[in-house]
């Protein structure tokens, strides 16, 4: 069993994670902290949890996270990349759900996060969390950054046309929409019942954390420069992601092609669904799931390809994700714990 | 493993069947039927169950039910009955999610469902599938009527009562709200997303269906009349049931002995939760699972006890309750591939 | 034109306040105190106000409130009693959207807002400012203690019947729904969209502050004693209050007797709407406007009814109360400024 | 008093068209016609009407349209333009709120509404209803087309551009979300509260009949060729409407002159609001209200601009922007009976 530890279970990734790991066969859950609700239990918390984590959440120094084999932190930016070292020293594997370890530009993380990155060495051989484009480097990996939920679906998305070379990077365009749990569970008026419901806005439109992550991700992928321009938007939802990414071909390539080209791509992943041409995904169809949808579009037969993306949030764009990362990084089958039907309706 | 068979699949009821049959580890799904979509792959109606489910819906006339262990109903009133007893004839088990084998009372059958009963033989034999207080006739039934959403929370809130003969049986106030789910995926003006949203209002209010069998079963449990207040309402949001039930005490009790009272009557339920005394239960802490939680309250130390109880309308109150009483009919562990963590947010 | 302030402008019942004035045809806007948002214009804030509210918040200290001729008070409790002394030596009428002015016995107050009441010979000549009941008082008042939303449903509902002494007092019980707007524009984890949405919960049950005030008023239309129970229950829409009200009769009355007591009742009442007997009245048929509907039922020709009653939490069960009020005392036509008609959908 | 009649008035922009009607001060509802529900009264179907909207549904045949000034067709497309020969012969003015009399070029109407167009003379004459950008014309029409919400807010988001010739227009992108009530009060499953509830999706990208009347009348503002990329979306709330354009500029222009285009273009529009730059307007903020808004960004101060317009889709997007016209029609001020206050929260 593989002794998990949990560093800030109280947010929405943190009760995912505990949903997920309740029922995964080969985890033991060991610690959780709080330094805010030490000796709460757990299940007093997330009712939703009654009679399935007996766990109670306890203060830093009390909890006994060199303990465990790997780390989740569920925290704000900044927490993790402060008690990474001390872990990997005693042998623990950390994977950090915030920023800490997804940029490897420190200039850029400390633009974008307001902080110094206090440890650039390990962030060098951190892996970047997003399965199915850095397999490898993850299993390897004694440190994850996982993706954020944005550039999930951006880079599945885009990832095989770039890599195909088959569009014009330069001039990529990501419209996309999220659920408020994206926000998590801090409180704010902005996401209050009264003021989020029935109603619906862009944010961020001048610039977004997960451009530089996004950008930065997709420049891997292709010898062109990447230019994107990122909007997000906020949707009268709990949980649920779509992106609509709007590129132009710099190839001659028919619908059939276009197909294939993704069918291909993600031909053996497990959590990636390739939709006949011309679907319309919906979020739902993902919800409480690992899965992520693709679909494509191209109106009039015109230049400019549509790309659909699907994911949960909560799920495959963060705590789903991070379990991904966690059993290849122990070589479990990938998806062990993970295959939860999707809820609907 | 057990050969299932599910009439009427493309309703809510019929979808979460499915969601919860697809992970059962005992269970062969090998027939839906529906005349109007026949040869439609499930999946593409349904695109959440997109590589987890591979049946196609088929006509009724092709579908061979009478080679299934077990056939469930996820149909309208009326069809189970008139497809019974070929099935029973043939060994296979039936369990109806709709009313045909609820009510022991022919005439109210009549009365509320507007149509005779065709087989009112069979449903003498019919065990009535609420487990918690039937499981020794539903573990030897060949056939099941599952009970109604509300008639569930509306018995296991009141059954310690009664039982105990604490409360004035002739005067019970059941408040309920459920979700817009409970209304079935038929199209209707009522339950569009423009009429039932963040709106509020009371429906049935002279008289609802799920009355009388809730009076024909609360009946079985007190020597006293029972008299019961039913009022039904519509809540903006897709699962989840929350009944206030308000009961008058005829017996001196405290309230640790009332809390007791509930403790005892379901300290060995794997999908019953008693909640402390004073707690507010909210429906998202069952969503998606077969969890119903009750929480007992005593306002001003009075007379009139209020019983809160909650549960996911489509699970307990629909298709995990069909998928329990499977279980035992079939001599599994009771909680087999019912062990879902609600989803929360 | 009747000079008016508000202080506290920045919660639901102040926006809402703006929303009603800025159409009101005798009402000049003159000022609106926030000690946070000093300079910032209304309008920022919330931009459905752009080009129709031009004032700026200012603090409490530069805005002249004993300039204007009314002032309401949209604050937390505590604040509309600490100013209102001043206020009214100048001249000046108040209006307490809070609970300082409605409940008359200070102890309870006090018991229930835990703080002492600093003012209670005020309390005394203050108005309760429920119209329908006690318009004659409002007409003179010179402060008026704008009632709860809640009360002013069980109130309303519950009226017609007490004072015909026509139902069993010592015994009412009111299962009502508030939209979370009734909570406030705080920032709080409980109100979140991804905590409130897709849930139903009760709360409170135990106790709430609503209840006392309920009963005081309620005492005043009776000589038996008022028993009320009182469970109030959250629900996921913006807005809107459905009172779901029991009470046992304890007079022979038929049906049409009963429709007839409340039509009567409520025959000249601009804002209260009796609707046809075993109507269900919906929410969001008050939406945006200053009405409430009632409607009535028998259930089994019982001796218990049932009365609905819904309304807008912020229009009739506050800011459009309070404008109500200040019409009476400024001998103003009542409706004036608050014919809006209903939003549907 | 204008006498105004409404053909089709049980969907959603006929109850918002009495909505606004109700409180018009120079008009006089005369008839309201349904063939389904001749005899009912307005107010039975829509209680929000109770007390407010007298009239009774009548069947075409009974109701005396040639006896009114102005009569609206709030009906699916076709019915306007079988009807409006006769009425326009009687000397009524028209208004149609489908489709029948907004594209020009019949063969496109043909294509999309898949039928053939039954008055092209009188198409010729009609006046396409958008106010904004084309006053004039609706000043002296006999009849006008209401144009479609989502071509409302691409126009009037990209006029000023075009008109100065500053993007490349054959190149745009429109990402547009809707609430639920634009799909209107039509039983189906699509639309139902468990379908599109806590969801997201798009549709119609491979073609909507909103692309052909853009493109039209985009056309008439520049003389390069309009190439328009249109991808509408569903939003899980009940009004409201958000377009994201996507334009690249061909002119230098920084900020400052984008703005002021912009500011200049509208500064006399009583309906259009220019928010400052670099605003993220929300739909709440025109709830229920004939308001339009638009914010623009230039995020990396690339040469994309992003065009951000919202709007209630029942209001600006269809009723209100009738009333606008008719208005305009009869000489009247505007705004006459159009100044609600957006309803925030």
């Amino acid at each position: 069993m593989i002794k998990v530890g949990i560093v800030g279970g109280t947010g929405y990734t943190g009760v995912e994670l505990l949903r997920i790991l309740a029922t995964h066969p080969d985890v033991e859950l060991t610690a959780i902290t709080s330094r805010k609700e030490d000796g709460l239990p757990v299940a007093e918390m997330f009712p939703s949890l009654r009679g399935r984590v007996d766990l109670a959440f306890s203060s830093p120094d009390k909890a006994k996270l060199t303990a465990c084999d790997v780390v989740f932190f569920a925290t704000p930016h900044g927490v993790a990349m402060a008690q990474a070292p001390e872990l990997l020293a005693a042998g623990v594997k950390v994977i950090d759900l915030a920023a800490d370890f997804r940029l490897q530009d420190t200039a850029a993380f400390e633009k974008w996060y307001k902080m110094p990155h206090s440890c650039p060495e390990l962030l060098k051989e951190a892996a970047y969390g997003l399965v199915e484009l850095n397999r490898d480097a993850i299993r390897k990996a004694r440190i994850v950054g996982n993706p954020g939920c944005y550039p999930t679906t951006m880079q599945l998305g885009l990832a095989p046309l770039l890599k195909a070379d088959a569009i014009d990077a330069s001039h990529l365009i990501a419209d996309c929409k999220s659920g408020v749990s994206g926000a998590g569970r801090k409180a704010e008026v902005a996401t209050l019942f009264s003021e989020a419901g029935d109603n619906f806005k862009a944010y961020g439109v001048s610039g977004h954390r997960h451009s530089p992550e996004t950008v930065e991700r997709l420049q891997t992928l292709t010898m062109n420069k990447v230019g994107l321009l990122f909007v997000p938007h906020l949707v009268p939802m709990i949980r649920g992601m779509h992106s609509t990414i709007y590129a132009r071909l710099t190839k001659e390539m028919d619908n059939v092609a276009l197909q294939a080209l993704f069918e291909n791509a993600y031909v053996n992943e497990p959590f990636v669904d390739v939709m006949p041409f011309g679907s319309h995904p919906e979020t739902r169809s993902t919800r409480a799931s690992n899965m992520l949808r693709i679909a494509l579009h191209r109106p009039n037969d015109g230049d400019t390809i549509v790309i659909l993306v699907v994911q949960d949030n909560l799920v495959k764009g963060a705590s789903g994700q991070a379990v991904q990362c966690m059993n290849l990084m122990f070589s479990l089958p990938e998806t062990t714990g993970l295959l939860h039907v999707p809820v609907l309706p």
